[in-house]
């Protein structure tokens, strides 16, 4: 199997940023990320962080998610695989699940629906759904200004590495998980390993 | 059958705008409006007709649209129904199926569901359609400035407008067609006499 789509998925302070540049770069890949990896997209994603918005409906949250992710699709993921690049995003259609879903409790099999629809049928072929433990998370995002998702509560984003956790574990042809723990190399090796098993190659002198 | 929550539909230069804030006036009731008729869909509003944006993906469009409505039924025309008001809202889900379905050529069904779901099952009570003669429009937007969906083109247009008229006339216990030529007092009273027959009293002094 050759993975063209791969997503990286897990939650703020997880390291998926860091580690899909460094897979991107490893594969001479297309690096993009959702949301905000259009220009519509970056208006869109402005909303949805806004620390001053207090009283965004779950539904509206969850489309303008969507609204980035069509956009996201239609101008850049499918035009690079058609053109026969690799692509690696900082998250996809699974975070909408995992946030809006599984964290703002709307149903998923609906929200899934909704994604298909927005992006076209295009789903990532690969996940790495990065997964540190909680105490590490916490005190990553202790050092953090943190924005309107971040700021949420620990009851939700309980919820939404659960919903991550349970995506990874009904579909592990598609997912592979790591801990993430240890240096950025550490955990970009680990991660390149695991791909590897999967049948992505990274040429070359780093990895 | 006593309607509570009215729309107004119909192409740009119709007058709708118009007629929606003196009905809303002749009701005492919420006057508001999709898109923009929250900070939030203002905001998303911005991003829909701006000028400058020529690479919009027709199913971003849709979802956008889809968010501002799923924002506005929960902030604004759900509270102020469960309150008791009557509703007056200047465009509505029908937009999304004319300009997003019949206009861009999305799949009017697959919208349909997808409004739904933003809506949260709340659909307008009663329709007004204005539908004034293609020239009288052509008239009315050669004196004004253009914004993205204004400066889409004739053939859209038709598309939007045909769309409009197929709907009314398959759903005629929901909508109400008006000319809209005349003066504004003319045409209110055309709608406020059409909305008479469908159980809609307008009380008082005027009209």
């Amino acid at each position: 199997m050759s993975a063209s789509y791969i997503a990286f998925e897990g939650p703020e302070g997880s390291g998926k940023s860091t580690q899909a540049a460094r897979l991107a770069d490893a594969l001479s890949a297309i690096l993009t990320r959702e949301t905000g990896g259009t220009a519509i997209g970056a208006r869109l994603r402005e909303i949805l962080h806004d620390t001053t918005v207090h009283d965004m409906s779950p539904r509206a949250e969850a489309l303008i998610a969507a609204a980035d992710r069509a956009q996201h699709l239609d101008e850049i993921v499918r035009p690079a695989l058609a053109a026969g690049r690799t692509v690696v995003s900082d998250r996809s259609i699974y975070s909408t699940l995992a946030y809006q879903g599984f964290g703002r409790e709307l149903d998923v099999d609906e929200l899934r629906t909704i994604n298909a629809w927005a992006t076209g049928g295009t789903w990532p072929d690969l996940v790495v759904l990065i997964d540190p433990p909680d105490d590490v998370i916490a005190q990553r995002m202790s050092e953090r200004e943190l924005d309107r998702f971040e700021a949420a509560g620990a009851a939700f984003h309980d919820r939404v590495i659960a919903g991550f956790r349970t995506m990874a574990a009904g579909d592990p042809d598609r997912w592979i998980v790591v801990e993430g723990l240890g240096s950025i190399d550490e955990v970009g090796d680990d991660i390149a390993a695991r791909l590897a098993q999967r049948g992505v190659r990274i040429e070359g002198g780093r990895r």
